[in-house]
């Protein structure tokens, strides 16, 4: 039995004659804090309730006390103060830990309650998300992360050395999930890392962040598909309202019995406990704009921009506000984006000169999944690819799969540690990835 | 409905008056290969079996049919080149389409029946391993693969150009997932993209490939983690004999009740059309050796060999050979590695001058996963560091997690493709990586 002090407490008591007990209790009190002991003794009720103690209804009679690894004295970040409430009391600012002591320091940071919650609920997302797809007849694959090319201007992409050469890490899967589907796949989805040299100090970007991307075809029309997407985003709020499954529930009992999870909703309770959240909140189906609507909604709230402008971050924000106040939701979609401000492979809108069939989905205003319908003629394909300037050489590996055939399709790409920051309402990317990598941060 | 010819033949009938029939039949022709068509019509049973279609029961009465995309005329790979069986008569060779030419032209390559089978199963086995791990209270995690330090010289790792200095792509996640250990996680996989500069034209190396990698604490002894991956592996193998459950099955059932699997084993048939295999033989518990054993058994057949030399790729197969011979399982444990060749945080064997606690894993006599018990105190790891010359500097985010507290703890890394071609009994890991990258391949 592995026990650290603050991980869960219980009451310690050494039933041993007086004397032994002095030497216990002095051996006991040179144990440094955050060492891992084993501990054999008995587990009984007690009498009352224990105050001070995570398992207030139990305490337990030691028999044999070992030291399996001893922390150093002096701990360079205390538990305490990684767990504070974040938004508690002034008073406390000066004691709380900041975010890079944590991260330099994650070791010792993952063991606070919050941080066992959110990445364990991190693991749940990311289960939902393969188990839903898979009962809708996806196939996960395992797309490269290393591509001779990529779209662009070169600035927004890590560079390898490769052998003799030069590759470069994906910034996204996508085109060869669309491979796999011209390669008669018809459903399919993967989840890996994808690499962006975002170089901002911004909240939610991260150099390296966790993909979860799908791409399928579909019969009539791409709404087809955004009702998967959309289908697939409330049945994971949803699922993490219901009971969690035996199989998920076995990592909460350590000791049987004693501390077992009723719901993911109590994994959510422990992380409000240090960071105060409003409950998240969604309709079902959920709520479907059009990028015009969008515009006008900001236009009549003071903002100028132009028919053909992409979303500013801030305006995304402020539309998020506004979608929430009108329809009090904070997951919605924005479909129909401009056909200027998307990459080459997008399908236009043919009932609209500047919108195009592609979408953004967003929760508590920041978009968390990119996706559209993608030109399957080859010919046409070409043309759009030669309008936007692409290297149509280095880009044959991905032209030339649609020359043989390829059925009409869509799909799109979701930040798992985003989903995770947004759903929970954490205020930094960084709180939601176990090892954050930016243009600052290499370690852990 | 989308149609292609090979991906399952059906017979198609016109059932339209004689002129139009004609009419039909001509604009038919003209369809080129592997263009993608709609059709509508009504399914029938026929009187009698159908000898030159997959689907021998039923026909279909077309009454529209719409071309959704047409084919080149010129077809770069046939179809029925590319699923010529390997292991055929020699008068094929000439015709039997060659890996490069089936990868460079992957759109269509991946049509053939074999493929389909060998990348659903691909997704089959991570399935299972996931789920495994699940119910046995493993957290999956996301470490990242940009890292700013290596283990080894430094060629054998990929330097990625990180703003205004350089980083470098993880060759494993082993060290992150221990970090979590240390982090109070218990149990963790993690299952993504590693990256080896390996420049050899080897049939079982790619320059990235899929690691599916665990770590977990113990309380007595390191076995109990072997004994968690042994089982791991047997439920994996003995589940690939087993039904598929509705969830897997439902990407079969494109038109419902026409084609349904059985088993994970007709897809392994349909491999086996394409590629002659001889089936995966194991045993439950499976067969664990240590390694002085089996230097023993390569110098009882002529090997000369050092008691703290690895394992060649030749006597490994040779081993393998061996082990089938005497104890007819392709599936074994090699345990008890000299400390000499394995990687400075392996945990030495106490009783053992030379040995540590470390394992491979083997299929076929091919090595599928290597692992060990990892060094847990720090002042032991830092002792070890320095001996392995380690540059402590760089390395101070690992061994630092080893200063607060760390439990016992062991795991491995898993190469997925390799696990998928051995089990196969390919010849070519590029067969069982859908999109393989090695030093001369980066596209598609």
């Amino acid at each position: 039995m592995i026990v650290r002090q603050q991980q869960w407490s219980i009451q310690v008591l050494a039933v041993v004659s007086d004397t032994i007990s002095k030497q216990f209790v002095k051996f006991c009190s040179n144990i440094t804090k955050e060492s891992v002991v084993d501990i054999k003794g008995k587990v009984a009720r007690t009498p009352s309730k224990i105050g001070s103690c995570s398992q207030k209804d139990v305490e337990l009679y030691i028999e044999e006390l070992w030291v399996v690894s001893q922390s150093a004295d002096q701990l360079p970040l205390l538990l305490e103060d990684a767990y504070r409430p974040v938004n508690g009391d002034d008073k406390d600012a000066d004691i709380r830990a900041n975010l890079d002591t944590k991260l330099d320091n994650r070791a010792i940071d993952l063991r606070t309650p919050a941080n066992q919650a959110i990445f364990r609920l991190e693991a749940v997302v990311c289960k939902f998300f393969r188990e839903i797809l898979t009962a809708k007849g996806f196939v996960e694959i395992f797309p490269p992360r290393i591509k001779n090319a990529v779209t662009g201007n070169g600035t927004n992409v890590f560079k390898i050395s490769y052998f003799k050469g030069s590759a470069y890490l994906a910034q996204c899967p996508t085109f060869h999930n669309i491979i796999a589907i011209a390669g008669d796949f018809e459903r399919v989805f993967t989840i890996g890392p994808v690499f962006r040299p975002e170089d901002s100090n911004s909240h939610r970007h991260l150099t390296e962040f966790t993909n979860l991307n799908l791409e399928m075809t579909f019969k009539h029309h791409y709404h087809e598909v955004v009702d998967v997407i959309a289908s697939l985003f409330t049945s994971i709020f949803k699922g993490l309202r219901e009971k969690p499954t035996a199989g998920t529930l076995t990592w909460t009992i350590q000791i049987e019995n004693i501390h077992q999870l009723d719901s993911y909703q109590s994994e959510i309770k422990t992380i409000c406990e240090q960071y105060s959240v409003e409950p998240f909140k969604f309709l079902d189906p959920p709520l479907k704009l059009e990028f015009p609507m969008a515009v006008n909604m900001l236009r009549e709230n003071g903002v100028e921009m132009g028919d053909e402008d992409d979303l500013s971050i801030p305006n995304e924000k402020l539309l998020g506000r506004l979608v929430k106040a009108k329809y009090d939701t904070d997951f919605y979609i924005l479909d129909k984006f401009p056909l200027a401000i998307r990459s080459f492979e997008t399908m236009p809108d043919p009932d609209s000169k500047v919108g195009s069939n592609s979408y953004d989905m967003f929760m508590r205003g920041e978009e968390v999944l990119t996706g559209g319908q993608r030109i399957h003629d080859y010919h046409y394909l070409m043309k759009r690819a030669k309008h936007c300037q692409v290297d149509i050489e280095k880009f044959a590996y991905y032209l030339d799969a649609f020359r043989y055939g390829c059925p009409p399709l869509a799909g799109g790409g979701i930040g798992l540690e985003r989903v995770v920051m947004l759903y929970l309402g954490l205020d930094n990317i960084r709180i939601a990835s176990m090892f954050p990598r930016d243009s600052k941060r290499l370690t852990p």
